[in-house]
């Protein structure tokens, strides 16, 4: 299969742990953002919607957003599973990978695209052009200090995120936590569970890439 | 189980129509949203998150947020399958249901909580007050018009938005094209297949709460 990357950019990154948690073969195609690369007709033909992560599956089928190319990495390679193992564990992983998603990655992204001078009119990922909304900037940066007290509070007394092994939801929350350096926020002195939990997965190879 | 519901909103629906679909008995406990019951003491104590839908297992497990109630479903009651059967097919319906949420059901709330008058300082669900932004008001509906060409173009020969039988991702369009009216935005004459599809499923029970 053939990985649509960006090797400095943090959605693909999400696919990148995944495809190293599994230890899936594949070729690597990099996108180059920063070059609009995304919006050229190359890839235009491989995904129109004009974003990366894509995976190009050997029957040809092109699966994008990362909740695409999980759901098929986790049924055509169970292990080690990332979405949890029973049915109450699939449902809080799903659920907690939501709210890090909304609460905490996408607080991110508005913090960035709608103040960074690289991203005039770049808002939102895509094919269109949206301008920038400063107000949504300040209100991403409000809401990720508050997400980070969430989920500080939330790992207290926890090694994982839900159950008692690593799944999609730490995934997530490592790619926040580490992005949103690029807005300047990052744990305080009193996020100490969110710091511990960050610490033990310090050494996990998947989230070297 | 419980299912924390309230009957006029469009994100419960979806897991309204999930529990329709699966036939699983439950309770109903509505949350009167306009009357602010989310935020009360009450529903707090089941989700601190203050968002409905939300759904209580037997076992006292609160799962929040749809995609977490969906994978708990799917899991638990496999029939009818809604994620998809094959590999393949549950990456496409995870990959076409983040992008019906993210371009269609976020843009009819972005249109919505930015501009009602009712809705004053609840620009987004939860716990937290956020001032309403204009701007993303109006960028909300430039997004839903995109939204609903990609939707029509897509549909071109196609009975469901994946594969050949009804899944989520004809859940979630059905919600947002029924939830779009609410900001006066509907299907026009030259979205055909659009309309087809809706029309085919018009008589789906599941689709009647």
């Amino acid at each position: 299969m053939i990985f649509y990357d960006c090797s400095t950019a943090p959605s693909p990154r999400r696919a990148r742990i995944w495809l190293a948690e599994k230890n899936v073969p594949h070729e690597i195609v990099q996108i180059d953002l920063a070059k609009g690369e995304q919006m050229g007709e190359d890839f235009r033909a491989v995904n129109p919607g004009c974003t990366v992560p894509a995976l190009k599956l050997d029957d040809g089928t092109v699966l994008t957003e990362n909740a695409g190319i999980n759901a098929y990495l986790e049924s055509a390679f169970p292990e080690p599973p990332l979405l949890g193992r029973t049915h109450e564990e699939k449902g809080l992983v799903a659920g907690w990978s939501s709210k890090i998603e909304v609460g905490g990655l996408l607080a991110v992204a508005e913090a960035l695209r709608n103040s960074s001078p690289h991203m005039k009119d770049r808002a939102l990922t895509g094919a269109t052009n949206y301008a920038q909304i400063p107000e949504l900037a300040e209100r991403g940066l409000a809401r990720l200090q508050s997400f980070f007290d969430m989920l500080n509070n939330h790992l207290e007394g926890r090694d994982y995120v839900v159950a008692d092994h690593f799944t999609n939801a730490d995934i997530l929350a490592v790619v926040c936590v580490d992005f949103a350096r690029i807005v300047k926020v990052k744990a305080q002195d009193h996020h100490e569970n969110l710091i511990r939990w960050r610490t033990q997965l310090a050494d996990r190879p998947s989230l070297s890439v």
